[in-house]
């Protein structure tokens, strides 16, 4: 069991002051621990989530008993092993979950933000999530972890604060987007920006724009799988007998996507969509954004990809590695085979709890001269 | 200068007997032609368009001055050659570029069909297009060729008619979608038909639906580029000095396909864009479909993939050279080195040239016994 708690600051130097120059306040955070802090607080890793996710990623939820979206991988002798170390799962600034984000109440006007919620980027999500790790306490994390996005923001808070971060493991993941990877995204924007339910960012009263967000989501999920786990998992089957001559759903991939698409509009803002995609579509720390040239950093890397991750290819985390190497960082890069594509990092549990626990045992060795309890 | 003409054919047997068991006419086809019908008919070429092309493939058009889709490959020393072939480009049944479609008129409501039109076949739209060969007085077509739908046109020509297709030039397609394939195009239906102003399908007197045909278009778009091309031509440029912050197009990828979209809603029917791409997903000729087996097929193949091209990987053209060769067809295949993803079969110009322009001759010579005049 799992309980997602709100961490809130608001006062000064609580308020956020954003890349953008505007401010934001209050902020809430939603997050998630497991495990224990040892006396030393030497031993917590921060855990980040991608695009939808949220702060429950392990265990059951209370409430539905849904698992966590890492669950496989953060627990008792798991990857991130709670029985030695305090694992935080935070929620993103921006998102949909619990924390501040265009859905929540805008103290100026007691209604939703909408679009009058700042354009955030990673910087400022991590930026609200070290105000969480001060009020939990924690001066250096032993690990901050986590794909795709999660990975962005496992690179930014090295950038941002390399002194508090001992390790980072960012996984399938980028210094910057591709322009393909923009294309994606702007076009999820564009479907939801096409529906007339969107109203400029003005449907808390009358309802999401559910087309539109499904079709988004749609868009996401096909670029989420390989090809061949396409073929694995549907080829050309069909849902009924023959071909109906209709434009209803014939094959079981356009089910799947339809049905991925309308479960999705239940549980994601659409603002937050939008909001989201585009601090990952800012985020660049590549050149001398990352490190400094020059300037000595002793963090330890983990650096994975997927084979079939054709949204988030190899190449892109090999120029991460380059980057940390030519920085005199020290790096460990694996490329995992695989046939999921980019939800590989979801999905690879074995591979990644391999490459993952002892890479946090040996850095918990390093930080705290002795194997952790 | 070229003229597009048209050929309707109403009466029995002329009427279109479908696929899915229902008919249809009377039909119009577009078609146009270059160069000129050799006295013993033995030089034609049938040309055939993908998914939003018409039947103006080469020259420049009497009224607007545009050139044709393939013109770089049409003409006078030019791949296909019309100093020494006849050459027809032809509009598909469905299509929206004065071939009957469903933005045509019903005879039985005289409005337009709108989904009373029926869903038609890659097979049905062959169908229409040897009616149009027929009233030529073509009886075998010394070549039909096309890239991406009009390859898999091309592949249905010899499936349905072996015997009257001396040589087949299918480039960058497939024997049939895969999930991936289906699912890219079930995302782009879904965008149109999320749109209000589809109307289910009756928006003739209101106007298109404009922004999910956009948003399908923009999908389309990503997925006819490579990722290296779109770094080559994008990377991370910006239209302003720096980041606005807000939801417009920052990154000069985002103005492209805003820009792509708004411009094919003026061009496109919306309609025509669900019946074309289902008919690409019902598509398969795999296994005994294309030649059954023992039966003897004296087309010669050339099929040529693109090696940056990932919506229609080469691996798929190699599937059809395997299953032409275990029917003792004579087939070349030919993977060229190109960055344009699946755009090359329109861009990659000297190598197909190259190639085609030494294949037709060789088929030419084994038809008639000589050199083309």
């Amino acid at each position: 069991m799992s309980q997602t708690l709100l961490y809130r600051f608001a006062e000064p130097p609580g308020v956020l002051r954003l890349e953008s120059g505007q401010t934001l306040g209050p902020v809430t955070l939603a997050y998630e621990t497991y495990g224990t802090l040892n006396p030393e607080r030497s031993n917590a890793i921060l855990v980040l989530h991608a695009l939808s996710g949220d702060a429950h990623a392990a265990g059951a939820d209370p409430e539905t008993g849904a698992l966590g979206w890492w669950d496989p991988m953060i627990g008792p002798g798991k990857a991130f092993d709670t029985d030695r170390y305090f694992v935080i799962a935070s929620n993103v600034l921006g998102g949909c979950k619990g924390s501040t984000g265009p859905s929540s109440p805008n103290p100026a006007t007691k209604k939703p933000y909408a679009l009058e919620f700042p354009v955030i980027t990673i910087a400022d999500m991590v930026e609200a999530e070290r105000h969480l790790i001060d009020f939990l306490g924690i001066k250096r994390l032993l690990c901050v972890a986590g794909g795709s996005m999660g990975g962005m923001q496992t690179l930014q808070w090295v950038a941002s604060y390399p002194e508090r971060v001992a390790s980072a493991i960012p996984i399938a993941t980028t210094l910057k987007h591709s322009p393909q990877q923009i294309a994606f995204d702007e076009v999820g924007r564009q479907a939801i920006m096409a529906d007339p339910a969107w109203n400029n960012g003005q449907y808390y009263a009358t309802g999401q724009p559910e087309r539109g967000l499904a079709v988004a989501r749609m868009i996401g999920h096909i670029t989420y799988m390989s090809d061949q786990s396409m073929e694995e998992k549907f080829s050309r089957k069909l849902k009924n007998e023959d071909y109906t001559f209709s434009f209803t759903a014939d094959f079981e991939v356009e089910g799947y996507l339809r049905y991925r698409g309308d479960n999705f509009v239940k549980r994601f803002d659409a603002n937050s969509y939008l909001y989201i995609t585009k601090a990952m579509d800012y985020f660049d720390l590549s050149g001398e954004k990352l490190i400094p040239p020059g300037k000595r950093v002793d963090t330890r890397f983990l650096v994975i990809a997927f084979q079939s991750d054709w949204l988030y290819p190899s190449y892109q985390s090999q120029d991460i590695v380059q980057l940390l190497r030519t920085r005199q960082a020290d790096a460990t890069y694996c490329e995992v085979a695989s046939t999921y594509g980019h939800d590989a990092f979801l999905l690879e549990v074995d591979e990644q709890t391999h490459l993952i626990r002892h890479f946090l045992r040996k850095t918990f060795e390093n930080v705290s001269g002795g194997a952790p309890r």
